[in-house]
């Protein structure tokens, strides 16, 4: 009864139309153009290296497209059994009539084909969205991005603001961002007042959110004016602080950013708990960890703090979600997102689904994100989420609590959609910087 | 075959009559008014302010048990989701003839009048009880609380002692001990002997544990009698202690507690990991929050300093779960105790209840308490967790290790009801204070 | 369609032989004498004093087999609901022609008569390994083994180097590396030199892995052979070193453990999260506990300093677990090891098997080790592991990414047995010390 039922409410879920409330597709290339975008994908190529290619042979300058295939499809097999290759599998069958279920050294070549064949069409990039059932993709921009020569109806902007917050020591980036709002700064209120042009220049480009990523150790607090002005005053003559200074200056930018978010209403979105380069010698987004050691009582005076904020919140470890649960249940201005990276197999998206959906507001649930940096990979990641979440809302709710089936999908219809649309709403009021 | 077996055992289960091990019932009020003792525990509250709504609303000094309801019941639809909500519609369900499944703007005052009417009748105390299959419930008491005007063998009494760990810097709370006891105390001899004084009147009262709730940080050490008198000469003329200070004055008093309890024979029920006031600016009782990096390594000490004294453990981190089932598979002395809190929701109960039912001996497992303000909520959450644990006896037992399902059902029964017999017994050797 | 489906995928697995990658096995006396050799392994003396059977009881000196066992049989009923338990049942009834379903105080004498006749038999290992279905099973020696007197092909060698690296302060433990090595070292060159003579002699004997425990927060890192130096001229004179002091000590002798590995070709076994004599008064390794706040960030910098040194690792808190399954799918050195202790019973093998087999390349997974003392548990214990395999297999991979039968029993044959042979290869490229 249990399968049958989930089935039937996955074939409801089936048919929402999505909004991907977070992915990394660059809107000048959204699609892949060859099978090695696909295979490139740093999930095939970290297992790939995991399993024993030399990144050498992955990564090597200036190899043509179809060589880096062939040298990936014989690692293929040893990672067959992971959810990552059925992602793969599924997007090639879906959009390029792969009729096998393994890609091997035999049958390879043809689907690297077939593959240039379907991605070459001039409206791939349309067929896909739709056969994706994609309306809208939020991005994630470099904070110095034009924002131009794109539809922001579709390809949402996001404001990216770990290079604010963990390089402002680096000139270069101090450079940019003066580059980027035509405000030349010394100090901290003047780099603040940069920081209200940025968001003037986003929110006016149709942004709904300010993002960043965060290592697990990360807490943030307010610092002072005084203590800010001491640390710019060295980065202008130094380009390394003391750890103990490097804190703080992270502190003061994030802190200042949390303030613009509040004033120009956009949510603050937190993807807490990634240790950056843990193994240096891995491929190009195939180096970065995580210590499941992190709190988010790290977090109790963001939250207090900014209680017109929303702070949708992903977290790298598992081990966190309990907290997350409880802190969404608990602080209004606390949401769940997604399930992340290290957390995005299904085995741990069920128990953070259950865990999550019989216990925070259902208004207060953003169920997942692609995370892609190719469009083709929509399909295949919302599709392995919605079979986790149909189970769920099969056996927790409909035979757990004796739900009809409609209001099941109902629930499934909110998590999935309507609370991306809820918690990240289209056209905030449009404001300029008031400094 | 899984469904069926687990309905049948289920309904061996529901057969069984309770005795609660831990809830904040008064005794001198146990049971819900209107419905807005019941909507009011503070579980509707943080969620519908969670949900969005002002803890003004909530909250208007006041404001007519009618009017709360009606502020409440808007909100609902957000949180009905929820297993908590679940409880909610339950007990309606059950007391109050409803026969909905949400309450909405539309029938909530229909069902309010006839609550009003089922809570009003003079006997319903009794009613609520008994078709609750609770036999007696646990009490937390203050401890200054005289313990008289209600009958002990119901409503047993359990002394509260955070005030006394946590806040003895309080000149209120000395004082309230001092009156409590009829012992000026001034020094840690002193202070000592008014703890015997209260236990000596806690346990010929009938009380049957002393129990705390700690923060994720504590550990309990004893220290010495030099160290506790500068403290308590220290407080005698300040009110703050420096915080390294205030710790060891937690770790003092807590101890002479533990020392109580071997003593006179009592149980010392330790609910692990609260962090109080995260939100501050939260419903009553919706600002606590947790940390879930604890260990119960951090009680070693304890554990191996009273061996006589049986200490029933809630973790309110499921992380910590695993720690627990460990420490009660080695110690004799620590044994599990319900599902406390944040971590009372089906999703993390089944995997806690699973992994304890299958590696700590059966006889140091106190499957579940309520934790209720109100009697009406004994039911509704009682039969969330038989209904988890009939799954769990089905799948892991009967299925899994073909176990007939009579002796599942004994299983069932030594955790629901014979253990709180057995590590909380009754009628603990009456000793006085010898000191 | 689920059970079914998982009984005929364990049917097959059932057939696979086996070698067991972790054992305690002595192999000069490998299986039972007598019942009491097998209900005095440490879970069951544990899990009777848990359930209050005194230590003095248990562990009585000179007390004969049959009086121990009439002592634990009394208990057993308290803790009949653990796996543990069912071990017990399971290799009494396939080994003793036992056909009750519990050991009780009026079965018992005719179980351990019937016991002492089987395993008196002359042939008895013969016929548990093969009953069994070992091929071969790795040992855990000390460093001074001279491995001899046994066949290195059943009897797999593995250097277990805990006192190496924790106990080198200790006179007695240089002597005995001394004596082993033929080395005398008084300063850390020397001691590198008598590291390389150990590894020389165990390779020689077929040796397949270099194995430790560890505690919860070591954190291995390189140490500079002055500071060595320095540590070294002070144990020539002290017993004990400072707590700082001996950190470093255990580091560097750990560190070059790594060093030889990596010259010797053999893999390093970690077994990380283990406290050791938390519980002072418990029974004989029934003393240990853990502490679930760590992390396998700790490991950063062993796991990038030894790319060519395969780490398979343990870990003791199931909390751990996807740390492992994350650091195994991005470091090509780090590969997932079995199910250990705290968390070797169904509720957390169910999980981290899920999680690792859906993230992890099947290559570098080593599905299960016994961790046994007696030849004789080998059965029940790999036949929990293989029930629980095969529900995995059913569920994750038929039913949930339609596989064939046949693909999924091939997916559990690499992790059973498999990986086993790959991961720690036999005959390792025979090197003599180099230095």
């Amino acid at each position: 009864m249990s399968q049958s039922l989930s089935r039937a409410i996955l074939a409801e879920l089936n048919k929402l139309p999505l909004i991907d409330p977070h992915s990394h597709i660059n809107p000048h290339a959204p699609a892949s153009k060859t099978l090695a975008d696909i295979l490139g994908y740093h999930y095939f190529t970290e297992l790939a290296h995991s399993a024993g290619l030399p990144k050498a042979r992955i990564e090597e300058a200036g190899i043509a497209p179809k060589d880096q295939v062939a040298r990936l499809v014989p690692m293929l097999a040893d990672f067959e059994n992971t959810v990552q290759y059925s992602w793969l599998i599924d997007l090639c069958r879906k959009f390029f009539d792969f009729e096998s279920d393994s890609i091997t050294p035999a049958n390879w070549e043809k689907l690297y084909d077939r593959a240039l064949e379907v991605l070459g069409q001039p409206d791939w990039e349309e067929q896909v969205l739709k056969r994706s059932g994609l309306e809208a993709v939020f991005l994630t921009n470099d904070f110095d991005d034009p924002l131009t020569g794109f539809d922001t109806h579709r390809y949402v902007p996001c404001l990216r603001t770990d290079d604010l917050v963990f390089r402002m020591t680096n000139a270069e980036v101090r450079r940019r961002l003066a580059a980027a709002t035509n405000v030349e700064f010394d100090n901290p209120a003047e780099m603040e007042h940069a920081l209200g042009v940025l968001f003037g220049h986003f929110t006016r480009h149709g942004a709904r959110a300010c993002a960043i990523s965060l290592p697990p150790d990360f807490e943030p607090a307010p610092v002072s004016a005084t203590v800010a002005g001491r640390l710019f005053a060295t980065i202008r003559s130094e380009s390394e602080l003391p750890a103990e200074d490097g804190r703080l200056l992270s502190q003061f930018v994030f802190w200042k950013l949390a303030e613009r978010c509040a004033e120009f209403g956009l949510p603050f979105d937190l993807m807490i708990g990634v240790n950056r380069r843990v193994y240096e010698a891995g491929v190009y987004q195939g180096q970065d960890l995580f210590d499941g050691r992190s709190s988010l009582i790290q977090y109790r005076r963001l939250f207090n703090a900014f209680p017109k904020v929303i702070f949708p919140i992903s977290v790298l470890a598992h081990g966190l979600n309990q907290e997350l649960v409880s802190y969404s249940w608990i602080f209004p201005n606390v949401a769940t997102n997604g399930h992340w990276w290290y957390s995005n197999t299904p085995a741990y998206i069920e128990l953070d689904c259950r865990s999550r959906l019989t216990a925070v507001p259902q208004t207060k649930q953003i169920g997942y994100y692609s995370d892609m940096y190719k469009l083709e990979f929509g399909l295949p990641k919302f599709s392995m989420y919605r079979q986790v979440l149909a189970g769920v809302l099969a056996e927790d709710f409909v035979i757990g609590r004796n739900w009809t089936e409609e209001k099941a999908v109902r629930l499934g219809r909110l998590v999935l959609r309507d609370n991306v649309e809820r918690i990240f709403p289209s056209r905030p009021a449009a404001r300029g910087n008031t400094r």
